[in-house]
């Protein structure tokens, strides 16, 4: 069946009169070269099985292995044998010497009213092998301060910055005491960052069932989600301010490197900070009083959820061995035999919280089967025309470590040379899920509609068009999403490797992964196994093909173009987005805040404010000003005429060889365009001007973050300065599209 | 401080040419009048005690005083020698023999996987001395059938009809399976009424945790909300259908009354049914296997929630002693004595599931309040110049009984004289809610504004706006608040004695209740005590006061006015409104029907479904027409019409005597031209053109119900019927009005 396609697929595609889809040319790719391209990818394809990748995450899930463990080395060295047999022969081990804290001491005890001393253990299962290895870091936030706090206990919701908004009308602070939060909604390094700010001493993480346990779903190992006593490890680091090593901000954490002092590193949290399981945090959150907390607080514990503070005393004594230790890059090129200096860069990272049979390694996996499908395609005389490189990356976990130490390393070399970066972090059963830079949408697209679905064999395009009409919440969006005909390629904020490329660097940046139908709670626990991963999640290594087509097409395609298949039309019609959401954010903001005021002055809520429950009246809100965006606007019109200027200089150059001299160096260089000199406020490391992820609200991305985070904070002067910058960045965008002069 | 208050607004009153929204005319009294009827309101205020309505409270509730019980008799007793000892000579008991089922037999065992029987008890609390009295009806479902049933157990959510989609989707049916719902969201008699029509034996319902236990607040006795053992009566009578004794339809059920036979009623249901705790229903919902419930429909235990069927079987027997029994319906009237052909009446229930204290007694309590004031006044020389006639129902809680009968045993009298019906049904703590009649927000606006909140002394109808504006969801929904200067006079659909008067026999009624602050678990439940009531509920009795101001106010306005303040320009704007929403409901439902079909048709359901979870793709939906209101917009155009010359007829008639005669009696007969002669499709009883009960939706109020009900049922040909027989009834409303001519 799969050969009767492909025979089809080149019939087709060689008779480019025809008049099916699949005959138009490849998107920069010359007709000629278009029968070519799809006859290495279809070859690739040919290469992948799922059997073996089954394979490779059994093996390199086989034991706990995470950064400076004795099995993350083994593992680093098993990848490069790996790439070294599939004829990778340039490929080595970078190493960078880096600071990480893991456990010494984890104390958390329940004083009043009653006695409770939390256990701190996930138990070994039966049916799961790896799940009672030694070998294991325990449940513990890596970065946390040491510390050795008792007072009294708070409950924090999710410890959004809404949440302390929410406690302050309730009367209550967290200044003194230890919070608890609940794992969900943001990132977990805001929770102790956002508690420390305002005061607290010390912070507890819980899994609440509502998030990833019984209430999802039956739990391990009668289903995927979280038992009473499974716990999520995790970093705090402070990477929304800068990923890496905090020791050596900005530079590479070299053997030699300079480093500041620990308590000098800003990304370092402050207090201490302990994640632990529902188990653990039911006689916690039981012994509370208090308040009883809003609907939108209470989780799915068997409980009355209390705010507290009151009765309720905790002691909390953490510390860490903050020991240097080595992370171990593998890293592996082909050189290109046309553009040797054009670099198309693929990574995943390799090291695990524990065992970590999802979180990388099935990523890691697909990474693994196109290097070995790309070597086989070399015996059989394939030699791509820009160089490839191939990551799998140390020390993700705590930080973004080994790719961020990698990046800063090479970073002069990269932002010549880097023509993308395409990442992956595992992967899962579902629907395609992509974020990345906008001029790639279309690139995506195509490669959406071609890879099939191994579930329904309709295009994972398709499918995810599908799911996305089914799951419409209104007749709106969904009336949208039938007329949308482009993969909705999200913006990117963090969360994996791409920061340091995209948001440092401006290197145009990809991540993929399949979710949706392998939802659990075993994302950093000791249950993060291959048992689990066969069971529950992509249990026929189906969708590890699948990523695989759809990692490997991208690299392949960016390889072998003729002309880059950037389209800046899109990147011009996603800001143009962007900046309507800024106009919209700005008007709703100026509109909620002068309806707040009235409801303030007016006396409405202390009128509607039971007496009887202790109510504050919020605090006046800053009156929104009409915002200015003109100077924006005036950027995002210039760069529009350069976009059509390039794309008519793209389609000539597809037809006529010696017009293409220079042109994909501009299309790739573009992106650098968009940097920052000065990068964004408060953390000069993130560079780029459209996008970075939330300063006080994770992962998630901000586009156009200077400007947004500025109305957020109802900061109008820094508004004004941040449209300025941002327009400029967009004006030299338009200016080095249409002449390749760059101001960098 | 109320004496001055008092004293200032009465100079102000007699200040007709001052500044103050106070010196203006009450509407629908002359200057003079007005002057005198705020005189009248301020003495009825004055004889209105707070602490009297808590002895009143807690010497009704003392027992358990349900339909036919000892106690209830007592009740009635007392509430009759209470209004003759108040002045009121003219009282008596209005008896009426019903039917009313009581538990005989209760048995409920999970009998596979495992074995549990259900306990059905719930037990006395040691700080509430009334938890444990005997004659209590232990927790039962009146009206469900005799049955003794085995079969598999099924979870139907809120067993709503989309519920039943839901399991459609999943391939699921409950065809000879027992269902278990949890109380909420729906009437609970629409659960088990649902259930049968698509083939269930049997029915369980519960409380679970979620609605009205821990997960609300602290549970009975250290807080308001259910414990683990409480469970709520209730009737399953099919109300929506028709209430009232179920063996004499649409006729009083007096001693001698012709009776159909039980088999033959109409409002009984088919299949046995029976409430439960949550303590009882966990064994139950963890014995469920079968796909995991959709997240819509998960509790607040602390479990998986499974759908079934499979594992688990239940074994549910119940039986009833079908005793016919005596309702006593007090009956106390003051004459007119200018138009004592012109009635306002007022009511509420007197019969309680167990105490009551809240429902009915503290509602109840306030009605006596207000009768004992009005005797005081009478004792000055107060004379009425319609008749005031204060009901308190029997029967209320089966099935609106009491009422009912009396209703159907005075139709013809009652259409010729009743001006308006005012309902109450026990009372809380907070936000003054109120249904009604359209023509009436003006006068209940008026009244709003004049009575003070107990608690934050602004006018009720300030508290009510500032509660609305603070928990107004969006910008503009706060907006339109801000913009809304009448009170939010609900349409009314049933849940107590105001539908026989409004519903079957077209009499503007009104429904008041104070509540918002006051949440808890005690509804039908053996804690609904006066110490429940003391400690959670109105524990001053401010409230009480309040209620007895604002429904005193109403009966007094009603009862003095020069032309009664039917305000029908308000009935006007708000029919516009409704066929907005007619117009709205059926371009929506035409969009989201033609995108669900495309959904189906394009093979999208496939595409998007986990191909390892069950899933039957949805039926085509009905293609929905063009609907055509054009007769429905004409008479609302005449309506328009007619109400102008009714208003100028109204100021004229303010101004001069002989302009009166014959006008009040058009205004309020004016409602008995919207009933329909042959009543809503398939419950005739239900005569109202512009109000109903969902016939499957339950209490909540259906506007324009036979048009919206055949718009929900797809049943365009119905759609064309129901808007030519209203626009004939609203046309004749509008022909009424102008001349007086009806066709009743």
């Amino acid at each position: 069946m799969k050969t009767q396609g492909v025979i089809l697929a080149l019939l087709l595609a060689a008779n480019s009169n025809g008049l099916f889809a699949q005959t138009t040319d490849l998107r920069g790719f010359s007709s000629k070269s278009s029968v070519l391209q799809r006859t290495l990818e279809e070859r690739f394809d040919q290469q992948l099985n799922a059997a073996n990748i089954g394979r490779t995450i059994k093996e390199l899930s086989a034991k706990p292995h995470h950064l400076g463990s004795e099995q993350g080395k083994i593992v680093a060295e098993t990848i490069l044998k790996r790439f070294k047999d599939y004829g990778w022969l340039d490929s080595k081990i970078e190493r960078y010497e880096v600071l990480f804290p893991t456990p010494k001491t984890r104390v958390l005890t329940l004083t009043e009213p009653i006695q409770f001393t939390a256990s701190l253990k996930e138990p070994a299962y039966a049916d799961d092998a790896s799940s009672g290895q030694s070998g294991q870091l325990p449940a513990y936030n890596a970065w946390g301060a040491d510390g050795d706090v008792t007072g009294e206990l708070i409950y924090v919701n999710f410890g959004l910055p809404e949440d302390y908004d929410r406690l302050e009308k309730l009367g209550l602070n967290v200044s003194g005491k230890i919070v608890i939060a609940r794992y969900g909604r943001s990132w977990r390094g805001l929770k102790p960052k956002l508690a420390y700010e305002r005061g607290a001493i010390g912070c507890i993480i819980y899994s609440d069932p509502k998030e990833d346990g019984y209430y999802k779903g039956d739990v391990y190992p009668a289903g995927p989600f979280k038992n009473e006593n499974a716990a999520q490890r995790g970093s705090v680091l402070d990477v929304m301010v800068q990923p890496g090593d905090p020791l050596t901000p900005g530079i590479a954490a070299t053997q030699t490197a300079e480093r500041i002092l620990k308590e000098d590193a800003q990304s370092i949290l402050k207090i201490p900070v302990l994640p632990i399981s529902y188990h653990d945090a039911l006689p916690l959150l039981s012994a509370l009083d208090g308040p009883v907390a809003p609907e939108s607080w209470r989780g799915a514990l068997p409980i009355t959820y209390h705010i507290g503070a009151g009765r309720a005393k905790v002691h909390l004594k953490v510390a860490s061995n903050w020991n240097r230790v080595s992370a171990y890059n593998v890293i592996a090129k082909i050189k290109g035999t046309v553009y040797p200096d054009q670099w198309v860069v693929r990574g995943n990272h390799h090291d695990a919280w524990v065992n970590g049979a999802a979180d990388p390694v099935s990523g890691l996996a697909a990474l693994l089967e196109e290097a070995k499908a790309i070597g086989a395609l070399l015996k059989t005389g394939y030699k791509p025309k820009r160089t490839l490189v191939y990551c799998a990356w140390d020390g993700e976990e705590p930080g973004l470590l080994g790719s961020t130490e990698w990046v800063e390393d090479h970073a002069d070399e990269l932002s010549r040379k880097a023509v993308a970066y395409i990442n992956t972090d595992g992967n899962g059963r579902g629907f395609l899920k992509a974020g990345g830079a906008q001029q790639l949408a279309s690139l995506v697209t195509d490669i959406a509609q071609e890879v099939p679905d191994p579930q329904t064999q309709v295009s994972v395009l398709e499918r995810r068009k599908s799911h996305d009409l089914v799951t419409g919440t209104t007749l709106k969006l969904k009336k949208e999403r039938f007329d949308l005909n482009k993969f909705p390629l999200d913006a990117l904020g963090t969360g994996s490797d791409y920061s340091p490329f995209f948001q440092h660097l401006g290197i145009p940046s990809l991540n993929f992964e399949f979710e949706g139908e392998d939802e659990g709670g075993e994302y950093h626990t000791n249950f993060d196994s291959y048992e689990d991963y066969v069971r529950f999640k992509d249990r026929n290594f189906d969708y590890g093909i699948t990523l695989a087509k759809v990692t490997g097409r991208t690299l392949l395609r960016l390889a072998e173009a003729d002309v880059l298949p950037f389209e800046y039309a899109d990147l011009h019609v996603a800001l143009k987005g962007y900046v309507q959401e800024l106009i919209k954010l700005g008007d709703d903001l100026r509109e909620s805040n002068a309806q707040e005021n009235r409801l303030i002055n007016e006396g409405k809520y202390q009128q509607a404010a039971d007496p009887l429950t202790v109510f504050y009246v919020p605090r006046n809100k800053p009156v929104v000003p009409e915002l200015d965006f003109a100077n924006l606007d005036k950027a995002i019109a210039a760069l529009g005429k350069s976009v059509e200027n390039v794309s008519l200089r793209a389609t000539k150059a597809l037809q006529d060889k010696k017009e293409r001299a220079g042109l994909s160096e501009i299309l790739y260089q573009a992106e650098r365009q968009l940097l920052l000199t000065a990068g964004l406020p408060q953390r000069p490391w993130y560079k780029h001007s459209l996008y970075a992820p939330g300063l006080h609200t994770g992962y998630s991305v901000k586009t156009l973050p200077g400007i947004r985070e500025a109305i957020e904070q109802g900061d109008w002067f820094e508004v004004t300065k941040q449209v300025d910058l941002t327009a400029e960045r967009i004006q030299q965008l338009a200016v080095f599209l249409a002449t390749g002069l760059g101001t960098k």
